[in-house]
């Protein structure tokens, strides 16, 4: 373990137990993005916070800046959490909570400063960090057009296709079609609830999202069982803009919630980008408004790659793995050695080969692609350059 | 007459009639937009070149840069004309001929450089020069669709209503959607032909041509009775380009004819627009790929006005009228004097108390409105604020 460098711990496993358990408590107790929360955290670390929360004292003394009430609200909060029983739920339901400081926390979370998640809840069996270096967000309006729809869920194969990860929201409209899209496409795709990941929002999807969570990763801040509120919709996306390199605006209203997180992603300087629609359309005015500020305006996947791969598509390639293979996850490793030396394979051939589903073995191709070992030729794999001459020095020189 | 400071003359009044008719005869001789026409004109003049084109010599001597088989062709054509003949063809069109150095030569197609026109075969009965002040050229496909029709439409509706002249190609589809938008409006329009201005083409726009030259101004480079060449369409467009503050796209497949008129347009500092469509629609495609580069995108008339007018849009009621009162054409300067000093009227009553008709006085007041005489509300007019303190200081002054 490397010596701590800052007088205040983060929840990783560096941290221990203690300070990754107070992280679970105050998941329920501080409300997504909450800054001045993120500040005490910051300031006092997890289990400091919590120990002011149960000593005695005026707000004055213990939370500098609160009002009483919001301290009495955090105690009696904290005091009705029980992090076992939520670990256990989490557990239950095939999932996990990771927090900052953990191997697979997306640290470009952190661009959100004091409102970065206090921890995320996760379920799927993939590593949220390797997907999130190679994501974009594709999110729109619910109530939105069959055009729209088209749109989206072109959008999300293409960009499945060309091995990026798709995030949005698993809303109706927009939201649904982009996940459908990437899932169509054998591909990953990362749903960012507003609620418990055990929760299922909106009940009409329970299908994909049951379907996302095997295929893909469900994310959220709040823990198990917690319903969502319009203001937790809203900070939502505040974690869709920050976990991915860009964000697609494929239809929306003045005013809409997309164009929130399109406006966060440009606060955070990520890459904002609009589909254009018929000027007549309401549903594109949002869009259009967009379109005439900074975003970039976009009519397919290509585009939306050329734009966001700029910096760091063809990077990892070039540089070849980002990481030694004996660090790899044993099952993503597994998926990595039953590819050939030569030529491509597809995703059932290789999951036969690595002995799990073709599920499993896509969602860990994408680790894999986003690590920069291999590279998805149509619905085909196979090794990059980079990897098969370090494969092959590995070989030849130990 | 103000002394030449030029040793080379230009066609218009001052330059005498011998320039002027050889610059008739020279748009038989040299196709529009063709540059080294354009700079042998610049040295020699107008006089000067068609003299060189009856001289002995070959084309070394004669014109620096020219092949022999090029000085033929300019040879045979500049033998054939017949410049009497063309000015009474014009004329009995209800035309006229204008050169540079005439008051009515729009002056911002100097910009054009040596690909400035020889001079403007025109008809209709309103000045160029002050209608292109505040004009906007819409253009797009031929072959468009309901959609993009519709907003071309009211694209030249709303511009005509906001006191700007709407110029376009007369071309089946958006051209001519945009030309009825401004004309259903009560406002004026310019239709800039690729051959001369007495041929109808396409044979299917008769009717709209000859109300184009009753209500608007119809204007091209070649002389009477030329026909249309693919290479004039597209060399026309820069003239479209040149002449207003700015080209608005509605519809348009790669590679189109409106995208070489929004490059000419940006090429020359004037504002490029585009209006989106579908990203699904191959007629929205070139228009896409223009907003993806320095293009706006514009949904309608106001945003139009608001980056066209940012210059000038403003600033001629802010400074008021830009030329004296009796400098104004006679009939132009009736339809000011039956303007009352309070309040607004219509074009029709405006017309009866000016003794003329109601399309004359709308396309004067048009000029009015350039000049910042006046101003449009909704379908009436009123002398702009500076116009009455300016006619009541004359009065009280003199």
């Amino acid at each position: 373990m490397p010596p701590r460098r800052d007088a205040v711990p983060e929840g990783g496993p560096g941290a221990g137990d203690g300070e990754r358990l107070a992280r679970v408590v105050l998941t329920r107790v501080i409300e997504p993005g909450d800054e001045r929360g993120g500040r005490w955290l910051r300031a006092f670390g997890a289990r400091g916070l919590l120990d002011r929360l149960s000593a005695p004292g005026s707000a004055a003394d213990l939370l500098p800046g609160a009002t009483e009430r919001r301290l009495a609200g955090y105690r009696a909060r904290a005091a009705a959490a029980d992090p076992h029983r939520d670990l256990a739920a989490i557990a239950a339901a095939g999932g996990r909570f990771i927090c900052p400081g953990d191997p697979e926390w997306p640290s470009q979370l952190d661009d959100l400063g004091d409102g970065r998640p206090i921890g995320l809840w996760t379920r799927g069996r993939f590593g949220l960090r390797t997907w999130a270096v190679r994501s974009v967000a594709v999110v729109g309006a619910r109530a939105c057009t069959p055009y729209g729809a088209h749109m989206a869920a072109t959008l999300g194969a293409g960009l499945a296709e060309r091995g990026w990860v798709v995030v949005s929201g698993a809303a109706f409209g927009i939201d649904a079609a982009a996940h459908r899209g990437a899932l169509s496409a054998g591909g990953a795709t990362v749903a960012v609830l507003a609620c418990g990941v055990d929760v299922v929002y909106p009940r009409g999807h329970a299908e994909l999202i049951a379907r996302i969570a095997e295929q893909g990763l469900i994310v959220g801040e709040l823990p198990p069982g917690d319903h969502p509120t319009p203001s937790r919709f809203v900070l939502r996306n505040r974690v869709i803009a920050a976990l991915t390199r860009g964000t697609v605006v494929v239809e929306a209203e003045y005013r809409s919630g997309s164009l929130v997180t399109a406006r966060h992603a440009r606060r955070l300087s990520r890459h904002t980008m609009g589909v254009p629609g018929p000027a007549t359309s309401g549903l594109s005015a949002g869009v259009h408004e967009l379109l005439r500020g900074e975003a970039v305006l976009v009519t397919d996947a290509d585009e939306v790659v050329e734009l966001i791969g700029e910096m760091g598509e063809l990077a990892p390639r070039r540089r070849g793995p980002v990481l030694p293979r004996d660090l790899l996850d044993p099952r993503t490793a597994r998926v990595l050695e039953a590819l050939p030396a030569r030529g491509a394979v597809d995703g059932t051939h290789l999951a036969r080969a690595a002995g799990t589903t073709t599920d499993d073995a896509l969602g860990r191709l994408y680790e894999l692609h986003a690590l920069g070992f291999v590279e998805r030729q149509g619905d085909s794999w196979r090794l990059t350059l980079q990897a098969l001459h370090r494969s092959n020095a590995r070989r030849g020189g130990s």
